[in-house]
């Protein structure tokens, strides 16, 4: 199998490409929209074709490069059932997709916002903003639910297995990847507390909005590729 | 074994922990002085002792975090015999440092600095500036030598496996990692390109000066531990 871990600085977002290397199959997770041609270039040098282009959730921070591969490559973009209406591949916890050698098994973790799934692939678990590395996600817009995000993290999450590799959607410290080993012990968010006590902490963030919170949620439900008209509509 | 990639975004640095999961021992490639807390921590958590800091080279856009590691944990700092005087382990090319069941093999690579050399551990190869994700470090200080350069990425790194890995000391586009085959096919500066092309090439980037010159190459001559009266001198 092939890894690469990819990073988009302005939006610390981590986009991940997986590959059968033999059938020279190809998914993107997370892929942002003002890295699209380093990602073709990427999957050209390295004779992929792209078959999956799967998102973790509808993003607020960055726009989704999902469409643009799909209008490119002809790949088939895959989210969950509760998310964005332009989806090809709407999938539900326990659903498994084929990818060559490759399994990918959904997972879903609600509650930074309620259309969050997690993607489990092998010993690799991308985890989107609901488990980040010693963190997770805030739970303040697009129907977020910090008991949710909590069920999600203690319920499904650290139920894998303790050497299951993390990748999550961001990191602001430089981190590139966690286990849940570690998560368990050491997330300043969710190790060691109980659920009313991570509700708490949780509503008691008072992060400001997201800088592309209006831009990036209306473009992301469009699977990044939207008229100027269409832009226009969400907001009116 | 275990293997952490870590990245500081102000100078764009990668830094990797290298450890035998057994023993607990571990190491510590191209560290930055600003993240020695972060990676202390990440050290603690993970239950590893720090026994060795390598540096690939005296670098010109960051200061080290050597020293103060080896003041913080009695970790000995390991870097080219043509390189900083504070070092405690002067390596050559074809000496191996044993950690565990860890062998680090030393390459030395001169040409984006004369005292630049590549760490291989396993299937890895950790290149510092000497070999770039599609790029190659400049060459137009610190004693830097194009042709050497060029010797050194088509003599030495291409010399290994196709399938070893490439780390960098940085990246700028959010790649984090390569391949000796990417490499020798799509090098933007090496791949199919004479030695005379290649020194052309490296003498006309007309790069201006890195921000940090003056002030991380003395401090780095000190392992990153310099006293304010010892800034100064170097400058007069």
């Amino acid at each position: 199998m092939l890894f690469r871990q990819l990073f988009d600085s302005e939006s610390s977002t981590y986009t991940y490409l997986l590959a059968d290397g033999r059938t020279r199959q190809a998914l993107l997770i997370d892929p942002v929209h003002e890295q699209v041609e380093r990602d073709l270039n990427l999957l050209k040098e390295l004779d992929l074709t792209l078959e999956y282009v799967l998102d973790t959730h509808v993003h607020a921070d960055h726009v989704t490069a999902a469409g643009l591969l799909r209008q490119r490559t002809g790949a088939r973009v895959v989210a969950s059932h509760r998310g964005a209406p332009c989806v090809d591949v709407k999938v539900h916890h326990g659903d498994v997709l084929a990818l060559g050698a490759l399994r990918v098994e959904v997972l879903e973790t609600p509650g930074h916002t309620d259309d969050s799934v997690s993607y489990r692939i092998g010993k690799r678990v991308f985890t989107g903003d609901a488990l980040l590395v010693r963190s997770a996600g805030r739970t303040d817009f697009q129907n977020g639910d910090a008991g949710h995000l909590f069920d999600s993290i203690t319920g499904v999450l650290f139920k894998l297995p303790d050497d299951t590799e993390v990748y999550p959607a961001h990191d602001y410290n430089g981190h590139t990847q966690s286990s849940i080993a570690e998560e368990k012990r050491y997330n300043t968010r969710a190790a060691h507390r109980e659920r009313e006590a991570f509700v708490q902490l949780m509503g008691n963030l008072n992060l400001p909005p997201p800088k592309k919170l209006n831009e990036a949620v209306p473009a992301n439900l469009a699977c990044g590729v939207i008229s100027p008209t269409q832009t226009s509509s969400p907001q009116a």
